[in-house]
């Protein structure tokens, strides 16, 4: 099963429909906070567990497509990218899946609010951004559920940008993957703040591609990971269901340090951590023995997401002032 | 099965024999290569698996003990310590199993070559000494085999500070525990030169025996760990032989760091490391990089053991001014 037999699957014959001259459009960055980390088919993009996120609503990807004649063409932030770099060559093998004949080019150009590449999701919200713009350029008028699909193609995670608030991610059973996709989830919970610690923007050194094929090969310690995401899963569902930031905040961080975990278990070991990572660590558990409600969670990068109850945003911003305070609901 | 059953087991009637007035015994710090983490007897300190140390010769601790008519007392270098600290009763305790009569008392005076309770092995070494002073307090004349299981009753590593050179700790199955004690390996490894690098000689927040209590109790990545260790132990008891730096050099570092992944797995996480901790980590991962064989350990503690071969020293030295060598050969 390849990629373009699903997304043939799901176009059938819309794929080569009316185009418009440009598109526009943007999805958001969603944190996990029941980890995704390891897949069951690495073509697809198919999870080995079911996850969890939450989308940072305005804070995203926003991704102008248009129809380019000579050849794809992909700007990121203003600025034109090499077409031999990573970056370049991802854009270009995701919408080769889309094109409605070999001679047809796309020119791609997005904007990130946040550091790319950096371990702050913007390759979910990219990818997911640039699969809204598709839908609207070739005028699909597909659902959700399929968007989600698709943009599951270009990087996994991207599933859970589709939809604003809690997205659950199924990790579905089905070979193809149809059953693999992000679904918004009904709890509303507008007291509940994000804020990001960013402690590098630059490039991480292992994308969390391969880090998590790495893990899944060699940790011994990974074989429990599937068990440990179905008790966190649960756990997590219920505190979100009684809005217990204590639970939910408690959760949040210790699934993320398990990820870490089993990265450090690795053969060779994988630390996507810095000094700073641990220093803000540190200054987070104290703050909590000091009564302040307050958590944590670290995707594959090393800056901190807190997470934190909004009437404690003043306390938040006294002890870190450089934090980025992310309004959700 | 008490830990005094164990001592009358071994001693026997040895137990009220005669004494000197005053011995004194040294006994080595040593450190685990493949990383001892979790009982399977928390009152005989029995591990679940295997493991193995090397010890550093002549740095560790030196005990005088002698008789007290009155009271016991306990000094930690040349200071006393106060009857009501943890370091006292863990003493006390200890020498409880050995007194002719409820009326005889010791004085201990204790010195560790490294800080206390840092990560640094001195209980090790600590109960390993206190052992050696107490067997020639009473001319007990034990072989080194009862010497160890009687230390790792003070605390379990402690029965690998009874040998010099590599020490493989025997995990054992008997209920007593007459089967789990150090034994000295053959191999001599007089390139291999251990560095420590110390980032804090604070007393640690969580003590190793209640850390690995919590871990073997709520980690889920922890029912890999045996299985994990027996993998280690075959390979670096093969890089031994073969003295490849390389291959034993990865493994203890690996070992270590899967150790510490059960710590972050564990409920509420436990880390041991300092921001200081991951810059060193970084900084020796950058040297491997550009050609320099160094390796680490890490245990419960946030410093850092390099692992290098001696023609290497200058080098270390210089990128490491600050580095503690250790003669081990």
């Amino acid at each position: 099963m390849t990629k373009q037999d699903v997304i043939n699957q799901i176009l059938g014959k819309n794929k080569s429909s009316d185009y418009y001259g440009t598109v526009t459009a943007f999805a958001p960055v969603n944190i996990a906070l029941i980890k995704y980390w390891g897949k069951r088919n690495e073509i697809l993009n198919l999870p080995v567990t079911d996850s969890l996120s939450i989308s940072l609503t305005n804070l995203g990807t926003t991704t102008e497509l248009s129809v380019n004649n000579n050849k794809d063409t992909v700007f990121l932030n203003d600025k034109k990218i090499d077409e031999h770099s990573d970056f370049f060559n991802r854009i270009v093998n995701f919408v080769d899946l889309f094109r409605p004949d070999p001679e047809f080019y796309f020119t791609v150009k997005t904007k990130n609010d946040i550091p790319t590449n950096a371990g702050l999701a913007s390759s979910a919200s990219g990818f997911c951004a640039l699969t809204n713009a598709l839908n609207k350029l070739f005028s699909w008028n597909l659902d959700h559920q399929h968007m989600s699909i698709i943009a599951r193609l270009g990087s996994g995670s991207a599933c859970r940008s589709i939809e604003n608030g809690f997205v659950y991610w199924h990790a579905g059973k089905q070979q193809d993957g149809m059953d693999s996709y992000g679904e918004t989830l009904s709890y509303k919970w507008s007291e509940l703040t994000i804020g990001i610690l960013t402690v590098s923007d630059k490039p991480k050194v292992i994308s969390s591609r391969k880090a998590m094929s790495l893990t899944s090969k060699t940790s011994l310690l990974y074989k429990n990971w599937s068990e440990r995401i179905s008790h966190d899963l649960k756990s997590l569902l219920g505190s979100l269901k009684e809005k217990d930031m204590k639970r939910f905040g408690e959760i949040t961080e210790s699934n993320a340090l398990s990820m870490h975990a089993t990265m450090l278990d690795t053969k060779p070991p994988i630390l996507y951590w810095l000094p700073e990572t641990v220093q803000y660590m540190r200054e987070i558990w104290n703050l909590r023995e000091n009564g302040i409600s307050v958590y944590f969670t670290i995707d594959a990068g090393p800056n901190i997401k807190l997470i934190f109850d909004k009437k404690d945003s003043n306390t938040i911003k006294k002890y870190f002032p450089e934090v980025k305070l992310i309004n959700i609901w």
